[in-house]
């Protein structure tokens, strides 16, 4: 078992106005699926991509949108975000404060120990 | 894509003063694991319990303890717990305010579209 702080796991910067925390992993043990933390500063955006794989997202402060096909959709606490695999799409930070959210992902390659 | 708050989801009564809410399913589209958003009641616990599949938990709100082989673990808003497959455990409210936390799992057997 693994129990700490997110804080604690040290933030990469992914892009511009984007950090990422990958708080639990494959080095922890995980055999499926791995989480990470997000933050993204007010006015700032994730990148806009797809990829084979989903993301389950679970936003815990601030406010924005999802941007995909569909338009641009409101996210605030307590949003949930399913984007299935090959959806293009990204976060927006449109509000004031950070954009904190939680997102998981599947184990790609080399990754997967099992 | 699926946004929604986890509010929209109705709960359901797991145990005594545990109410659980699958927030992200595989009626979603979600093809390898599944998001559950739960509440515990001050003084209530998760079922103490195993299984083959792992957990990934963040703490949304409230304190408790995670207990296993380990012993009680202190968790509180903002902690990541990691639980292998196999390792007993269960979460206690041991604060005076709801103990909210989402939980990943793998999807089971029939469960699996692919």
């Amino acid at each position: 078992m693994k129990v700490s702080n997110y804080r604690e796991t040290e933030p990469i910067k992914e892009i511009e106005g984007v950090l990422k925390r990958d708080v639990i992993t494959a080095e922890d043990g995980a055999p499926n699926y791995s989480m990470r933390y997000y933050e993204v500063e007010t006015g700032s955006s994730t990148a806009s991509h797809s990829h084979p794989y989903e993301h389950e997202i679970f936003i815990l402060n601030g406010k924005g949108v999802v941007a995909g096909e569909q338009g641009s959709i409101p996210i605030t606490k307590g949003s949930i975000v399913f984007v299935a695999p090959n959806e293009p799409h990204c976060i927006v930070n449109t509000g004031n404060e950070h954009l904190e959210f939680i997102c998981v992902i599947p184990l790609q390659g080399e990754e997967k120990k099992r």
